[in-house]
């Protein structure tokens, strides 16, 4: 993409209403728009991060088994008077009368209409096990939105729903998302760690968060430090074999958030070397919650024997939207974003220090087609900004590594390789930037 | 995808109340489900039309020059009370109260909001000409939604804005969009024919709506059957170049929807035999309306001069979920559905007709192997449902062709390859079936 033809409106200023670090960045780097309270508009360079997290959560949640759908953002409230969750849900619940006075409501979670969908067609156990999920626009109308995307009220979600015919095959549902989500956070480049959670208003025995540490983060945790550094099951993992061991490894280990804190437990069992307190950001939630729904519900299908069972059901969340802030909140510097390459708005930039200057323009242009042509998707930068600005520029929105090309270097037969992370730079020819850039080095 | 693992909920019989044969064959098709009144849930198989077919939308708008960014679906009253529409709109406009009994909707389109983002970054012309699209839910209160996706309330458009310095630049950014529309409509496997349209509530003084024929189309039509066949400019159309011509070779004969239909002209411009009337399905608009919004909202730039000018603008949609719909009226049969190659929810299919049997599982499996590896995205009806059952499931969801392998036809060297649109069916070893799929025979 050609920074000439591309929209990309960053801001010289940090907007004194964001008051963390990720919102700031977001609005200087021209990720996002405010519209209204806890509402955004997702700019170009923000929607490319936001598409490459949605992806990775797809692939994983595809690899895990689980089939995608997508519900309606409007619902009618008849589904959620049935599992009796219209009044208990309070004002977050967005609620809407339509020209005919129906009652309906803006999703904020989909448990009722899932269930509803799931009785309409399965009719046998022989039908299950069976997950489904989408990523799906939801509403929650906070009190008091804040934090840029980690709190909006718009977000985008990624919601799954498992069907069994009994606990010991829901279990095994349960143990298929938790792997998936590990996979999932290490691929985004984030150490995501599993704590045992408040299962909330959802209901429910069985929970766990998964909380990414950063020292913004919005609530205390603390851990077994061994669980920070332990390797996801990676995409070689069978999720048709016994997952149990998997997820044992890591719930042997203490972790829990504050809420869910026991210092008493925490001294005992955690060796004083080991004992990390911290702050930590949650990005994904799962649930394993029985028959709450499907029997308020009557989601029920014959069994082995013949005989009516209400279905056992899990649900599994991954905030992709608030991920995107997230993940900002664990990557970045004062100069701006660092973004982990799997999930970088661009791969690589080539920077034009002298647009205008035929040298200049016809290394630039080459290293640009080369880079494309090796199935990259670099940003160019071939605007007529001092170099200075367009350095800064690329600091902040935290593309991985850069080609910088200027009059000077292109003399001496080199060009600037330039490494966001690490900050590392090596004047070097063009040919053995683009190579070391290609060989992923 | 083994269809054991998949979930295609086909239905039997046909749905009593849906009137028109695209929605009830995407609900006997296991493609919708039903939520409310005009809002529907997509299921695994609809969901896989619906994104290959936005997969082509948004390429074909990049492709154009368009940059993608995603506004939220809920947006203030304010913005809309800036252009007048908020009291104009009526009862279409789904109107919401939050908590702090804010005045919210859901957005019915987006000229207001991204006028509104607009005027927040765009200072200069030099920052012109830029076309930015999203790729979203709307809501649409109609007063009596029917016929499934084609006029639901909850609706997944493509809609971008143009904003250019004076009118000479804005009608080249309208025909960039005219121009990727027929491109967008050709790669869908559709004869789309631009027609001269009537503004309505969007304002302006220059608009064509894209139509395809159909047997079942909502609207008459009427046009020079030299139109219809007329190519695509193809994938090799540069941009950058005068693109009047393109339009011109397709706006100087007659075409016209009902509304704007001029019998007189018709008779006078068309010769006899070319002259076509028919019925119609409109699946995207464009229009052109200058300083309609840029006006009433203040989105003013400096000009080359240095005075103010309020920007001449353009907006462009298509109807992705509509398509759906759409595509199913142009394309079935009294079997279902036919999808074009393109957008079909799977490349092909591998069916077994006796799943169990050792030679026909192990002749499946390597055919879905192979077709894999190849690339494609098959399906693998490997369930121990009836032949005949498993044959007309292939039939009612349209995938294009299917390799059919059974005991008898293994014991002689052969499997069956049909093809779901000519309805050709020939005998010949699996080799040659392979070979003829991945060759796109």
């Amino acid at each position: 993409m050609r920074l000439s033809r591309f929209f990309l409106p960053v801001l010289k200023e940090t907007p004194s209403d964001a008051q963390i670090v990720s919102h700031q960045l977001m609005l200087r780097a021209g990720m996002i728009k405010q519209n209204g309270a806890g509402i955004y508009s997702w700019l170009p360079l923000g929607l490319r991060v936001l598409r490459k997290i949605e992806k990775i959560v797809r692939e994983e949640q595809n690899r895990a088994g689980a089939i995608e759908v997508l519900m309606p953002t409007i619902q009618p409230a008849e589904l959620w008077q049935e599992s009796g969750r219209y009044d208990a849900y309070g004002k977050e619940m967005l609620r809407i009368q339509d020209r005919h006075d129906r009652e309906m409501l803006y999703g904020p979670t989909n448990e009722e209409m899932i269930t509803d969908l799931f009785r309409s067609y399965v009719r046998s156990y022989k039908q299950m096990p069976l997950n489904l999920y989408h990523i799906q626009w939801k509403f929650r109308d906070e009190i008091r939105p804040r934090f840029g995307v980690m709190r909006g009220r718009e977000f985008l979600m990624k919601d799954a729903y498992s069907f069994d015919i009994d606990e010991e095959s829901a279990r095994k549902s349960y143990y298929k998302m938790f792997c998936a989500y590990l996979n999932t956070f290490s691929r985004l480049g984030l150490k995501a760690i599993p704590m045992r959670a408040d299962t909330g208003p959802i209901g429910g025995d069985l929970s766990h968060e998964f909380i990414i540490l950063a020292e913004t983060g919005e609530s205390a945790v603390f851990c077994d430090a061994d669980l920070v550094n332990m390797a996801a099951p990676g995409p070689e993992l069978d999720f048709e074999s016994d997952l149990l061991p998997e997820v044992e490894k890591r719930t042997q280990y203490y972790a829990a958030t504050e809420e869910m804190h026991d210092e008493a437990r925490f001294l005992s069992e955690v060796p004083e070397e080991r004992r990390l307190s911290a702050r930590g950001i949650e990005v994904g939630h799962i649930f394993y919650f029985g028959d709450k729904y499907s029997k308020a519900m009557k989601a029920v299908v014959n069994g082995p024997d013949g005989k009516e069972v209400a279905v056992q059901m899990g649900s599994y969340g991954i905030g992709v939207s608030r991920l995107v802030g997230g993940i900002i909140e664990a990557c970045h510097d004062e100069k701006g974003v660092i973004w982990p390459k799997e999930i970088a708005p661009f791969d690589c930039a080539v920077v034009n220090l002298r647009a205008g200057d035929d040298d200049c323009d016809a290394a630039c242009e080459q290293a640009y087609e080369r880079l494309i042509n090796a199935g990259f998707d670099p940003l160019y930068d071939d605007t007529d900004d001092r170099p200075g600005a367009k350095l800064s520029k690329l600091e902040l929105i935290g593309i991985p590594s850069a080609i910088v090309i200027g009059p000077r270097g292109l003399k001496n037969g080199v060009v600037e390789l330039r490494n966001r992370k690490t900050g590392a730079t090596e004047e070097i020819s063009l040919d053995a930037a683009l190579n070391k850039l290609t060989a992923g080095v």
